[in-house]
Formats: C-alpha cells, sequence, structure tokens
C-alpha cells in the first residue's frame, strides 16, 4: 500500500534479471525493498523463526480479541515499535492485522460504507495519488464505495472517505487531510512514516492509520499489515471483512513479523552507545546516498528536476534529518514523453498519469538491488547529457514532444 | 471454504474453551480442524521449518509463471501431492495460491465475470449450500455478480456460474452440476475431496478446482488455499485479483505448505510397507471413529437422524471405504426448534436455514477437540433421552415445536 503495489501487466510484474548486462530491461515500477536484506542478513540467528509441523493450526489466534485471528506476540511487538519509535499513538487502539496494508485498505472502506446507503459514499486522495486506490475501488465494482480521483476538486455532498498518504507515494510530501467536509472519514496510509524515510516528528493520531511490514523493514514477501483502530465498531468490521474474504492472516507470517519487529525494536533502544547500526539507521544511511547519488545526477539537468524537502528535526534519531523518499518523483520540462524515452534506454518507470497527475511526472522506485539502482543512474546520465545536448538555446529535439 | 468459515457473529466467533467443564458451551458452529495436531506432532523435525530473517523478502517468487507470487516448492508439492493421492488432474493446468481458498473463490469471481456486461453474472449452488458462498458474494455488493441462491431452482437465462462443493458442505454428499445451462462456468469446491473424507474414486478434471490446505492436513492457520486452472487467461485474471486485493500470499505459509504436503505425500508412498500410518490412514481412523460414535448415538433416537453414504472404492486406498464428512448434517422430524434446543445444552451448531435448507437440519462440525466431542456425545445422548421420552403416540412435548 502506499506503494507496495506492483504493476497490473505482464511486462511490468517482472522484477529486474539478478545478474545485469547492458541490456538488460531495468523495472523500477514496482517499489520491492530488497535493498535492505543485507541488514537482516548480518543479524544472523537474531531473527530466525522455527515453527514445528503441529504449531498454528488453528483458525484462532485470540478469541477474546475483537481481531480474534491477531497473534497476541504480534499485537505486542507492533505496539512496541510504535512506542519506540514515536510515530503512532497506540494506547486504546485496536489492531487490525491483514494480509498487507492491501487488504486493509478493503477493510476500511468496507468498515466505513454503509450498506443501506442509497449511494456508494465516494473516496478520494489527493493527486498525485497512489495509483492502487483506484484500482482497488473500482476492481469489483462495488456498490459501497466509489472512486471519485483527486480530493483536490472534490465538492460533492454526502459522505466521503479520504485516504491521507504520509510521507505521500508518489511525491514523498507529508500530507494532511484536504476536503475536511463534515460527513468525511479519514484514512491514514502510513507506510512510509518511519525514520529512513523521514524524520519523525510526532506520534501520529488518527481514528484509522494502517502501516506494513514491507515498508518498515522490507519483508514484502510476508504480506503483513496493521491498522490502528480507535473505534471497536469499526475496528469489528474491519475484521468481518477479514473474515468473509480470506478468514484471518496467515499465522505464519505474523509470527516471523512479530520476532523481526521484536528484534528491530530491542536494537533502536540500545543504538545511542551501541556500536553497530541499528535498523532505521542502516535503513536511512542507505535511502540517503541513493537519493544523493540520484540529486547530483539530476542537478546535472536542464530539463529534469527533483522534489525538494525540508530538514526537520526527528524525535527518533534526535537530529536534524532528510527526507529519503521511496520513490523518485522525477518532474520534466513539458513535453517529455517519459514513456518512450525510458523504454528506449530499457528502463521502466510509472508515467505521473497513473497517479491522477500530468504525464510530466514519472515515479522511480528507489527501492532496487544496487547493481539495478547503479545501471539506472547510468542510464539516466546519458539521458542527460542527450536531452541537454538537444536543448540549444529553446529548441528542442524530436526526443522532447 | 466448503466449510472453512468461521460465525459471523461475536458468540460463534468464541472457539470451544481448551479446559471443559459440564458448564462449557461446547462451540461446534465452526470446522476448525485441530484434532489432527496430535498425528503432525508425532512426525517431530521433518515438518519443522526453518527461516532466516532476510528470507522471502521480495513480493515476487517467479516472475516467469503467471501467479508469479507462487513459491515453486509449493507448486511441486501440490502436483506431487495430487498424483500420489490420485483426486485431481494436474498435468497442464495453471496453480493459482491463495489466502485460504477463500479468496480464491472471491478470485474464481471475478475472472469470471464480465466488467462490461451491462448485468452481474449469476451465481448459484445446490441447496443445502455452503453458507460463506452467500457472504462472500453479496458482502462487497458487487457489481459483476450476484448471488441467486439455490441452483436447484435458477432458470434464468444468460451467463450464471455454479459452485459445485463435493464432497458437499454441509451434507458430505458428492456432486455434480444440476443447472448445465449453455453459459455456465463451474468452480469445484473441492476442500473435502480427501482420502480421510470420502473414497477416491477418480482423478477430477475440471476447469477450475479449488482444494485448501486447512482441510487437506488440518493447517486451517497458515490461509493456504489453491486452484487448479485450465484456462491460461482465468489464471491471470484470478492471479489479477490476489495482486489488487492483497499483492499475493504469504511466503512463510506457503514454504510451510510446501514442506508438510512435502512430507504426507512421501509418507503415502510408502504405506503399504511401513508399520507407521501414513497421514490420511490416520485422519481417516480419526474420522472413521466419530462418525461411528456419532452414529451409535444418533441411532437410539426417534426423531434424530444423519445422511446415510454407500460404500465405494477409493483408488488411494485400495480398499472398499466409508465416507467419514467433517460436519454431521443432523435432521430432525418436523416442528424441532434446533437453535434452543441446542442452546438449552450448550451447544452451538449452524442451523440448516443458514445453508438456504429446512431449519430442521442443523449442522455440527466433527473436528472438534477430543473432549469437546465427547462431551457433545455425552449431551446428545441426553437430549435424545429426553426427546425420546417426550414422543409418545405421536404426542411431542413443548421441547419439540
Amino acid at each position: 500500500m502506499g506503494g507496495s503495489e506492483n504493476g497490473a501487466t505482464d511486462n511490468q510484474n517482472k522484477p529486474t534479471e539478478t545478474s545485469l548486462s547492458p541490456d538488460s530491461i531495468i523495472n523500477l515500477d514496482q517499489g520491492d525493498p530488497t535493498l535492505f536484506e543485507p541488514y537482516w542478513k548480518k543479524m544472523g540467528d537474531k531473527c530466525t523463526l522455527v515453527i514445528g509441523g503441529c504449531d498454528l493450526m488453528s483458525y484462532f489466534s485470540d478469541s477474546s480479541n475483537i481481531c480474534w485471528f491477531l497473534q497476541p506476540q504480534l499485537g505486542d511487538a507492533i505496539k512496541g515499535l510504535h512506542r519506540v519509535v514515536g510515530n503512532a499513538v497506540t494506547d486504546g487502539r485496536h489492531i487490525v492485522v491483514g494480509t498487507g496494508s492491501t487488504q486493509l485498505l478493503m477493510a476500511a472502506l468496507y468498515a466505513l460504507s454503509s450498506p443501506s446507503a442509497s449511494h456508494p459514499v465516494s473516496l478520494v486522495a489527493a493527486a498525485p495519488y497512489y495509483s492502487g486506490y483506484k484500482d482497488q475501488a473500482e476492481f469489483l465494482r462495488s456498490g459501497l464505495y466509489k472512486w471519485e480521483g483527486d480530493a483536490h476538486t472534490f465538492d460533492k455532498d454526502g459522505p466521503y472517505i479520504e485516504v491521507v498518504t504520509s510521507p505521500n507515494n508518489p511525491d514523498g510530501t507529508i500530507r494532511e487531510a484536504v476536503v475536511n467536509l463534515g460527513e468525511g472519514k479519514l484514512v491514514y496510509d502510513l507506510a512510509y512514516y518511519w525514520p529512513q524515510y523521514t524524520p519523525i516528528t510526532h506520534p501520529l493520531d488518527h481514528d484509522i492509520m494502517l502501516f506494513t511490514f514491507s515498508k518498515c523493514t522490507g519483508h514484502a514477501g510476508s504480506r503483513i499489515g496493521w491498522a490502528l483502530v480507535k473505534d471497536k465498531e469499526v475496528a469489528r468490521k474491519m475484521t468481518e471483512y477479514m473474515q468473509i474474504s480470506s478468514i484471518g492472516v496467515s499465522k505464519e507470517s505474523q509470527l516471523r513479523a512479530a520476532k523481526i519487529l521484536g528484534v528491530l525494536s530491542e536494537g533502536c533502544q540500545h543504538f545511542r552507545t551501541a556500536d553497530s547500526e541499528n535498523f532505521f539507521e542502516y535503513s536511512h544511511r542507505i535511502m540517503r546516498e541513493r537519493r544523493e547519488s540520484l540529486q547530483n545526477v539530476v542537478k546535472n539537468s536542464k530539463i529534469f528536476s527533483l522534489p525538494k524537502f525540508p530538514q526537520d528535526y526527528c524525535n527518533f534519531t534526535g537530529k536534524y534529518t532528510d527526507s529519503n523518499p521511496a520513490f523518485a518523483w522525477l518532474h520534466s520540462k513539458e513535453g517529455i514523453d517519459w514513456e518512450s524515452l525510458l523504454r528506449e534506454h530499457k528502463i521502466i518507470g510509472r508515467s505521473g498519469e497513473r497517479f491522477g497527475a500530468d504525464p510530466k511526472y514519472v515515479r522511480i522506485s528507489m527501492f532496487s538491488p544496487p547493481e539495478a539502482f547503479n545501471l539506472f543512474l547510468e542510464r539516466l546520465s546519458a539521458i542527460i547529457d542527450n536531452t541537454n545536448g538537444n536543448v540549444v538555446g529553446g529548441e528542442e529535439s524530436s526526443i522532447i514532444k
């Protein structure tokens, strides 16, 4: 969620090959966060999970909990991590676990809509918005909710749901709700509100907040997300969605997430004294290095640019830090056909149009394996040299159309 | 699926307590197959799964496969098991993995419906049908498909989808499609087509066949199901459903299922020579013992009865075997109020009405822990003694209303 999606076409589903040649296609369409693997490798047996053949057989985890399929260890680990990081209030909140935060957004739409309403509830998000929301809202042609696109231009009367993605996918901005009308309900997609991506300025305290293991630690394959939910009835209906659509969430993944989040929290509590980096220091460094490398390449361009973010004080690190978005939101002067330009150089990005924005934007994943990222920088340098050469006294060549 | 569901109300979500007293409520509403745990415990380390902290981080499992999030080991284990058991043709089939077969039914509805159609496709199943199908078809008020109830009475023109559950949940019967009109598409829910529940008479060879790890081995908590799909485009659309609704399926659960199904297959290949039981021999024995105990109790009743199934030749065991349904489908003479009768004796079953059938039927799970099952038999004996006493010369007391 908020960027954990994959492309919908066959071609975009192919990740970058593992051994690269100058002819290789580099897929930067998806946000597959495998770049954090080396950290977890270094942790050795600390994060190893052992599951016996007779473990975890029941549908139930804790029948006293509204979310009866939530493993208590995972609930504890989630609360512990938020406490250590300081990014969200968990006291008195219900935790609903999902098959990724993707399933939880579907659950939130179900929980916040009304089967007895005469019209579907409107769903909006401020453009540029995560491309997956539209797909999720529309693919089953539900009569409960209806995608209405950009929140900036939404002016219908009646109930609506606004998804607030902060930091935003695709552009990394910190966001608040924009519609602010009486009958609105808000879902905060906080997939990237972790210290490696953005300064943690305060613990957020909204009615429904979605997080995902994928973007917190990089464990996308586990498909674990969680919602912190203030209202009991909303938590109950979200749980009901999970029950009807998949009867709960993998217990193996839940146990593994509990273990890894626990190790992560513990590492963070000692980070000011220990010699070794904790996970967020490590991942922040990796993301910062990538952002700086990309900025160094793009600054040479006469027509391309990246968003700029002010430094802010991060309560978690106790320092002023930069934002290191998970995606680069590349802007070009009018007239660049990003799609064909990138394809010509065997790079797959995602056009701004998919995000309800202008095609002069393209989203590039910053999560690719190191070799792919370096090859991308090389190719982008070549593109920039080429386009700079073509921009002569305001005249632009055929590549710019 | 086909019975892997849980009740929708809070009360029905509470499983039977682990330590039982005469006052304990026995929940036989759900089909939580924990009764097979002792077998897997006995297998010791053979089925133990060890996952390192840096394993399985990517969204992708095999980008060359239509179902790009299917772990190849699981695909191989599924094919191997069907080969050994002989219950389904896998050659040339696409495998789509799901978060339980529940999610796969949702995926099949999406794949078999048409977003460009002017009307939703009708969904039917022959009564008594699994109560979850209606919930799944209706809860999002999709414009793609519409629940039309009992297939026996369906006579609309146009496209339809019939779910064929065989052996059937709730009543254990072997089934074929009943509508048989031109524009029909069939989804076979084969959750219980395994040797412990029914004789395996031949390998089934239908367009879409759904299976679930939950009911095959008892590992319900893993939430793993699979579809064997003939048509490439249907497999692609089912995969798309998974992508949009949850971006794939837990890799930890997939690896564990691969391991356990592999051990199961291997055990079966040696079962005629080894001293120890293979899993299907074990689980068949447990289910048979339960069926026989229940039959022994019910045969004393003047008003209750159970369905009868003929023996059939099971290709897997090489013997004529009985059916041992996962649920008892208890029938009573007219006028019994099952709900209040069972509640009075602190037993939770599921009324026939939920299955599109008469309230003179009730479904009772045969999967409960041994103590709960024995206590159920005791209480049922008491009910039978009581109701027998009340049936005097055709007169029936107030309990029979």
